[in-house]
């Protein structure tokens, strides 16, 4: 059991300059969200259980953290954003269609915990589109996983994609009857994870006679049994018109999440990153809603996860403060709030000693945070209205007024 | 029992405008702490049950969702944001001091709802100074907590004000005996919510001769008593010098959490919509972090409510998009495609018909959304390329190219 200081197993703290770093991600994934028309929309992190059981999975059930309230509602912590949001759907029918919004929040899962990879809250980041039926959709959504990714500077990428209906088709072919075909699927999508054999196995268990055909279907097997690429070739042709078609990778060992997704699949890679999972994912889900509302809704969507994204992107900022105003004398210090005051109001992140610290004590302050400007208020210095501005990194000092101060912060403000 | 659509009693989903004006709210208040030189920290949602009942009193306590987890951990959702700021400070000792962090984000109370007034998921903004233990922090809270509600745009409210020092001299004055302090507070607090006569009972059940006298404690009485103002003389000076002299209203009668608050304590009042309760609050608890680490720390926070800020400012924005793009023939869509993506990059949010809907049906879905404009493309216009570019609040119609539009969308976009 972890000790009192730590948050329990599964969870952790952010600190700068994680938590400096996390909030710039989720401020540069929303404005690619808002860019393509999503807005946001929350929903609470605790549901009635009755609610989430509709689309949890025996797996899923296993991972719920489930109590009951005060007065002995079942309630649970939500394991996704998409019930949620296929609730809020259901309840709100009059809503103009299509229904694109985004929701970024923790979700919570018991599972085996992996540093860096997996943990038990862990933070999502979900687009969808509620209402239209065809693959201008997917494609929408697939542009605004590449746009995202983009932004946070992350350049090679490539996207997983499959499509339900053509591997039913190529399932079929294969001679692997009907009800197997779940069955089937979540043993095939163990391949990322497990050894061959395993998987091997588990095929032979089902009953199947030559299973490692099942291992590596590739396209040129769809020619060669002369099954129909159907929507794989469609999404490809709105890829070019979207401008990611080089990021696609069909691949038809991709079988997750089908106890729910009915159309196309897809997983964003990073390119020699591929140990740290899958960060970006979705997929078309037209059987949710229907489970919540009296009439079915198509959907589709995709989600970032954002605690993998992360462990992948350099966090070097510490602090967001851009200027310390040291106190020479701690009787000047109205002047000095006025000072800080100012700054602030201007838009510059700035703090001032607050303890009537020595000014070897606020100095050593101003840099164990790495706050890149001193700035030294003497009595000289306000008697001349001239302040002496200290770059932290390179030493250099400047005597110059409060407004010459504000231009110079700026103009070389981190962001 | 609520129904299956709805969220857990006590807790919401929240959708345009609300969701919109949440956004805009706490992005606003982040560049307030951020200029005062705060930064985010995160912790979980759970936390280990002895944890927070360190802090927890009995009525939190009733108050708290408690349960276990698979492997028997006895878990709790986070009831406050202060706790956690305590357990991190305590775990990590070697941070610089004074450790400025903000946090913003849900706790959780089992109370009885209120609506627009109490939830059981409720959002706070808390700023917290650790490590200064003179008034200097307090007041640099009271001073950020005047500008986070000024950048929201209210201008009128006031700061009652007290502090536990003064308080504890004035009682004794008034012949109140030490052991009597906390649980004569606890019935004072009370004033706000309920009848006088409810709480002279209570006051009398406490053995009080003269219960009434302690109804109206007034500053005047400081002086007649020769009680000393110390700490709230002081913080007068101090606001005087930061700039929020004129919105402290000092209220001897406020005795809010004195069970772990030791200093100044504080909560911010809208004039005139007092009846909506404390729009923010806080107070100096210099005990609170000793719970948890070997060393004590002084501290002084304040917490913005951001539930009740909402029902108190207007949401009018009802979608973030600025232009629809309208599809005049099916068979154009990959010169919309391009169109739209070309706006999204230059940060103008945009959408377009993914349904091939008729022309009548797109302008009515970017009507009922709200988007400020439209722009239409068919053979025509993309030939010239010359768009036709519609404000679809006054009906107006412009002939443009496409970086005309751009500048039109950009000068009038809404903030």
């Amino acid at each position: 059991m972890e000790g009192l200081l730590q948050p329990p197993r599964g969870t952790r703290d952010l600190l700068p300059p994680e938590s400096i770093l996390k909030d710039r991600v989720l401020q540069k994934l929303k404005e690619v969200f808002e860019s393509y028309g999503f807005f946001p929309v929350e929903s609470p992190a605790i549901e009635l259980w009755q609610v989430l059981a509709r689309k949890a999975g025996e797996e899923i059930e296993k991972q719920v953290y489930r109590f009951k309230d005060k007065s002995g509602r079942d309630l649970a912590l939500r394991f996704d954003l998409t019930v949620p949001l296929a609730r809020i759907v259901a309840s709100r029918l009059d809503l103009p269609l299509p229904f694109k919004r985004y929701q970024i929040g923790p979700v919570w899962r018991y599972e085996e915990v992996r540093a860096g990879k997996r943990y038990r809250e862990f933070w999502q980041a979900d687009c969808d589109i509620v209402g239209v039926s065809t693959l201008e959709a997917d494609a929408e959504v697939l542009a605004l996983g590449c746009d995202g990714l983009e932004k946070l500077g992350i350049k090679d990428f490539y996207i997983k994609l499959n499509s339900r209906q053509v591997l039913e088709r190529l399932l079929k072919k294969l001679g692997i009857p009907e009800k197997l075909f779940l069955p089937v699927c979540r043993v095939i999508d163990k391949l990322d994870k497990f050894p061959e054999s395993t998987v091997l196995n588990e095929l032979k268990e089902l009953g199947l006679k030559q299973p490692e055909k099942l291992l590596k279907l590739d396209e040129g097997l769809l020619e060669k049994l002369k099954v129909k690429a159907g929507e794989l070739e469609e999404i490809r042709k709105l890829a070019e018109e979207w401008g990611f078609e080089k990021r696609i990778r069909i691949d038809l060992n991709l079988a997750r999440g089908l106890d729910y997704y009915t159309g196309l699949i897809f997983e964003f890679k990073i390119t020699g990153k591929e140990e740290v999972g899958t960060v970006v994912a979705g997929g078309r889900y037209d059987g949710l809603i229907g489970l919540f509302a009296k009439k079915s809704l198509p959907a589709t969507g995709i989600s970032f996860g954002i605690d993998r994204l992360l462990s992948v992107l350099k966090h070097q900022q510490k602090t967001l403060t851009q200027v310390f105003v040291c106190l020479v004398k701690p009787e000047l210090r109205s002047k000095a709030v006025e000072i800080c005051q100012k700054f602030r109001r201007a838009g510059i992140p700035c703090e001032l000693d607050l303890k009537f610290r020595p000014l070897s004590k606020q100095l050593e302050y101003a840099d164990k945070l790495g706050i890149p400007w001193t700035l030294f208020l003497g009595p000289e210095e306000i008697k001349k209205g001239r302040y002496k501005l200290r770059n932290m990194e390179t030493g250099e000092e400047l005597q110059l007024d409060f407004d010459t101060c504000l231009k110079v912060i700026k103009t070389q403000k981190q962001i």
